[in-house]
């Protein structure tokens, strides 16, 4: 692994860290920091567990624990505790914990009545469908965002130097308040997690025939229905009051949409007598328009409009290479690429997203090359 | 565009086709007619639209217009009355229809009391984001599935000829009767739509900090949320039998996650004092699994498990080629890549999926071409 040097700065003004849990996460940030330097030492209540995140590379269980910063990595329900234990046992370190809720933590630690100062909430917003130390990557936290979590009562030298914990994973960080982080990802995390798995339960039934005209569109929003059951029940019910509300939300909508189909439905004769339903069927697929538009495009910047090429690819071994080589030939650089098979047929597609300028020239560029181009 | 010999075999059996609607499915089914050399003559109430799809090579607007087989490609609310003028105009041909909703049309047409035996209605499952004749591709119906939906009146052979048809587009046929063919669009397209549309809605007012935390997971389950509201709202009215039964059994169990987790969010001080609530959530979740197993591997095949291979690339004209020549050199067939750019970061991920016994030669092939590799 190659850190860039923004990550190696961070490292060098790093303390040593212990990690307490050894799972995908705490792994994973063990790897990332030992990579770049930092003196890493890892806890886990199964020795197993400990050894194994050791064995890859993720730091070590043995000699003195003297941390300057302790990062909790537990599930949600055992983290208030973990944190309560790190802050008594070494007095001068800071202490952050990073599962994917935080004012539940917060609320617990307060309530203890110990003082917090040396302590902030804090969330990586990296995670795979696959959990455990052996799924853990060194790079599981490049490009992502990594969200601090300061409260009334933190010092701003904890804020600090969490930061430059996440910045030495390759981390983007931000900063909000653990209100505001609970309520967002209930937004951007939680309730589609939620969607994806209500709307892939219903395809559990279906005829073989049915399931068979599945398309991309249906394959996107259910992807993350693969997700473990046991994680998310705790991610859920860890940030149960932001979740329920968005999801109040969702199933008013859904309740206008499904009257509105009742009513045009009821209509055999004149569907025309259902006034207003039609409104509503349009006004919910404008609206989810509007909010798709929110969604930043890559690289943190605006939403971009890429313009799509599309190229039809034998299904053979080196097709696609051959295609990206002759992109790479082009001077173009692709945004975005989706490779779309067909049924039981030999090629498929491959959408090209780049830049709307580029388009033209590649589109060009390829045909000359011989490739079958529709944009 | 070269077509496969089963397109050209079965477009030498077919007899001249006449495309009623020149919009978006309408022009591209001329354009694949027309390109494997089937005589295709076009028609819109837009003289204008059809001149376009005519310039885009679609077929031919003049000159002596006699189809054994009649294509209504109008909106659903007009396709009825397309159908039965067509049946009417030319008493020998075959004449189906290709909206996206099957049962409305066909009872409308019992309604008419006219004979339907000359009649079937189809649906090839393709379509894009953008619609109009200029947004038509030859190649928009390559490797999609094309169901037909033969009715108890209907004469074998014309669904015989429209299977041709569908064929010399690229299309894979597969039969359905008209309620399976909506109940199962239902699942797999409308419902999946409703949901990611009512999911983007509640991005739309969140601040800037909470949507950039917006990563993978919520931009795959809204991405279909950009779809036209006018089209939608049609094929929902449409579709609404089938797609409300669908959405109430989702709104029944977004009701029971909706209220475990009122229950877990009231207890403040003991949230185990919601009986029962967690398990509601934890098989919400784990239903959604069973659900997204069923859908579908590539090429029609049963859901294969792919391995991922996740590779670090910087985001420089020429990365992504370099890295999929490399894959091609290595002997092996990719299935998927989906490429993951960073938050303002100069690199992102590629995940590579390949058949699992491909995955340790592909690692060892690229680790020793210089690639950073996490599989």
């Amino acid at each position: 692994m190659t850190a860039t040097s923004e990550a190696k700065g961070a490292a060098a003004a790093l303390p040593p860290v212990h990690v307490i849990g050894t799972g995908l996460i705490g792994t994973s940030i063990g790897l990332a920091l030992s990579s770049v330097g930092v003196d890493v030492t890892l806890e886990d209540q199964s020795e197993t567990s400990a050894a194994l995140a050791r064995d890859l590379g993720a730091g070590r269980t043995t000699g003195e624990v003297r941390p300057g910063l302790v990062v909790v990595a537990g599930p949600p329900d055992v983290s208030p505790r973990l944190v309560l234990g790190a802050l008594e046992r070494w007095p001068e370190a800071v202490v952050t914990d990073v599962t994917s809720v935080k004012q539940v933590v917060l609320l617990d630690l307060v309530r203890s009545g110990v003082p917090i100062d040396r302590y902030l909430g804090s969330h990586p917003m990296a995670g795979r469908e696959r959990s455990g130390a052996i799924s853990a990557r060194a790079d599981l936290f490049t490009g992502r965002a990594w969200v601090l979590c300061p409260h009334d009562g933190s010092d701003p030298s904890a804020t600090a130097l969490v930061a430059r914990l996440a910045q030495a994973t390759g981390a983007a960080v931000t900063t909000l308040s653990p209100q505001e982080h609970d309520e967002a990802v209930a937004a951007v995390s939680h309730v589609p997690q939620v969607a994806a798995s209500l709307v892939a339960a219903r395809l559990e039934h279906l005829s073989d025939h049915a399931i068979g005209l599945a398309g991309p569109g249906v394959r996107d929003v259910t992807r993350i229905a693969a997700s473990d059951p046991g994680l998310w029940t705790q991610i859920l019910s860890g940030n149960a009051p932001a979740v329920a509300a968005v999801l109040r939300d969702v199933a008013a909508d859904l309740g206008r949409v499904v009257d509105a189909l009742e009513a045009l439905g009821a209509g055999e004769d004149d569907v025309a007598d259902a006034p207003g339903a039609r409104a509503v069927l349009a006004r919910s697929i404008a609206d989810g328009n509007a909010g798709h538009a929110r969604i930043p495009g890559k690289h943190g910047a605006p939403p971009a409009t890429y313009a799509v090429v599309s190229v039809v690819v034998d299904d053979r071994p080196g097709e696609v290479a051959r295609l990206l080589t002759d992109i790479g030939a082009a001077g173009v650089n692709m945004e975005d690429l989706r490779l779309d098979h067909g049924l039981g047929l030999p090629f498929g597609l491959a959408e090209v997203s780049v830049l709307p300028a580029a388009a033209g020239p590649l589109t060009e560029a390829l045909t000359a090359r011989g490739w079958r181009i529709h944009s």
